[in-house]
């Protein structure tokens, strides 16, 4: 028998992603139940679904058990938010580049070295108590699982610092050494990648799930970037990448390639691109606050949904081009400037997330999942969307436990 | 001697859109202190300036009485947002109609007579309920002034109605009998103006204090609307109109001619249009969550406020074209897509709507003003526009109370 430990109801609308088909696309992809109900036990959710079609017999446990009841009074209860892209261990303060390029100026990538400067002077417990506060803002906004890279410290000894305090925080932790070629090494960038794949990644392999290079005019080659995956990748890393954010490039090629989990930004495609993510398990990323807060031009979901490829929605939160930590934030523009729907934007950053980290036990509320849910003050999913920039989260689980 | 009642003292940035000039643009615009604070008394501020310069005779009697004090670590502190344009007293959801425009329909004025017919059904606890449930979504986002207008009860008893419901909780309310033509006089439009310039202006214009009309293709014609106008004017009621939301029009002529406090859209302006409001006394009041919602091009806020326009950016909250009650999100997206830097954003949003209301009081944080403030989780006013989605929003003090 099931030791039923809570009882979710008073759920208006719930969000599954559990579809009857798995073949099912556009709102029915999201696997809508009303006047639902959900049980928890052990921080994973046992059953889900109409709240008059509860089971007699965990009905009848519940009644001979201490479960606690948890009454939404009608909400719209989903998933907790998957953000599978953050770059949120980071010291200094961006905002006056931030004012000016909103004033005129253009976005380059040689911000990144500002940060990296302030970053390597803050002590850990300075980039700590930033990170926890991060954390609690992510939670308290619905996002229950982040994604964290490092890449501000690009020193053998930084970029490891920054993992382990990325860990104490997720599991889904990124080496991101090739974020951008330090100044000390502007003269010869493939010492750097020398470094990078050498002592950098002896260091940073243990502390690390995944290997990210920053594929770009600027940044890295597509060669330098292949160099610095597979050697991760032949440590055990999986594989990630960013690419194709200011100009199309070699990167979609290259992360396909390497069966990467996901490619990020995508915003530049050729129609090859765009073919080879939908004949691959490699996840496009898109990341709306990039693009709103460079101005830059956004990439096309549509497209890329059309094609069958899919597509996750993470913030990018970082201080230099996209500094939001808000999903609903994010949602809300992929479906005024992307081309997707409600339905479309919701599934992406949370079960499109959850494949962007090959992660299967969220990201859904099927029996089996992580019990990782968010309550929604409004009486739909399509609210977060419809209500832009409005704090809808009204209180986040984790593992079945209030979080926010 | 003053009776200071309150001292906010831990102020990191304070905004107070009074700047040493009053010609001052850009950053000067803003008036910003440093290492601020506040002294306020009977719901006024008395005195507002670098913490160092307090006045001695203050900090005398402060120490001498048992005056709060409020220190709040840092924070940036800003007047409380003035949101000079919403629609809240409705019943009935939109939300499917928004999912399916998100999935490729048109957006026409029609939809408000949806609303219109929802809200006649709600009974006043209805809508007094969700009335309320806005007004504690708006403070806690910041907003400590906002206008209501009526419209969607377009029945003489129903607007009154509304206006009565508005009243509750706002002295800035607006008669909007000129919403839309309703459907019982789609044959005979002008028998529905005769109406509203007869008895239910008679009904209406005592719990007003603004009337306005919405001018465009398949509302109002400019004649029809100069004959509304004219008539609230003629019993006192002060002037403001919807116009140039879809497509040019006569609206901008009619409001200057008519000394309107605001127009309000201005998204499709010719260059005699800003040359007329450039010359007028007339702010534009720019709506960014409504070409947010109906994906439609944003109005050109750099051209207006090159040519010298007072610009102000309100939230449009209503169920059809904008659900955002959001000012911060308007702000982020006023920066990201009309062209305005965050200074002229967050001017706006405060100074700006204030003097679309042609108040003095608020907007502003100098001595003799209400002390209608905000606190923000972040070093700066840039951070509205530089974490958008973010709820950066603290605290929210009303006339020197605390109400969020």
């Amino acid at each position: 028998m099931r030791a039923p430990a809570t009882l979710v109801t008073g759920i208006g609308q719930l969000v599954t992603n559990e579809p009857a088909q798995r073949s099912a696309g556009g709102v029915e992809r999201l696997g809508l139940v009303t006047d639902a109900a959900m049980l928890v036990s052990d921080g994973l959710v046992v059953w889900s679904g109409r709240a008059d079609e509860l089971p007699s017999s965990d009905a009848f446990a519940l009644a001979a058990s201490d479960a606690d009841v948890v009454d939404l009074h009608g909400a719209t209860v989903l998933p907790g938010f998957v953000d599978s892209h953050t770059h949120l261990v980071f010291g200094g303060d961006r905002s006056a580049e931030f004012e000016a390029r909103m004033s005129g100026a253009a976005y380059t990538a040689g911000g990144i070295r500002s940060t990296m400067a302030a970053t390597r002077e803050a002590t850990d417990a300075e980039l700590t108590d930033r990170l926890d506060a991060f954390v609690t803002e992510l939670v308290a906004q619905g996002t229950t699982t982040f994604e964290i890279k490092s890449g501000y410290g690009l020193t053998v000894a930084d970029e490891a610092r920054l993992l382990t305090l990325a860990a104490r925080v997720t599991d889904e932790t990124t080496f991101l050494g090739a974020h951008v070629v330090p100044s000390e090494f502007a003269a010869d960038p493939d010492a750097y990648v020398d470094l990078v794949v050498g002592e950098m990644l002896d260091a940073c392999a243990p502390l690390a799930r995944w290997i990210d290079a920053f594929c770009e005019e600027g940044a890295f080659t597509p060669e330098q970037s292949r160099r610095i995956l597979a050697a991760g990748a032949a440590r055990g890393l999986g594989v990630r990448l960013h690419a194709s954010q200011l100009a199309p490039g070699a990167g979609i090629e290259l992360a396909v390639s390497l069966d990467a989990a996901s490619v990020d930004h995508c915003t530049h495609l050729t129609d090859a691109d765009v073919a080879l993510l939908a004949g691959s398990s490699t996840v496009a990323t898109l990341l709306p606050g990039a693009e709103f807060s460079t101005r830059q031009p956004y990439p096309d979901a549509r497209r890329l949904i059309d094609a069958g490829v899919t597509v996750a929605i993470a913030s990018d939160c970082n201080p230099g081009s996209s500094f939001t930590s808000s999903m609903p934030f994010c949602i809300a523009v992929a479906v005024r400037d992307m081309g997707m729907t409600p339905a479309e934007a919701v599934w992406s950053a949370t079960a499109g997330g959850a494949a962007a980290l090959r992660r299967t036990d969220v990201g859904h509320l099927g029996p089996g999942a992580r019990a990782d849910f968010v309550a929604l003050r409004a009486p739909s999913y399509v609210h977060l969307a419809y209500r832009p920039g409005v704090p809808l989260v009204d209180g986040a689980w984790r593992a079945g436990t209030r979080a926010a």
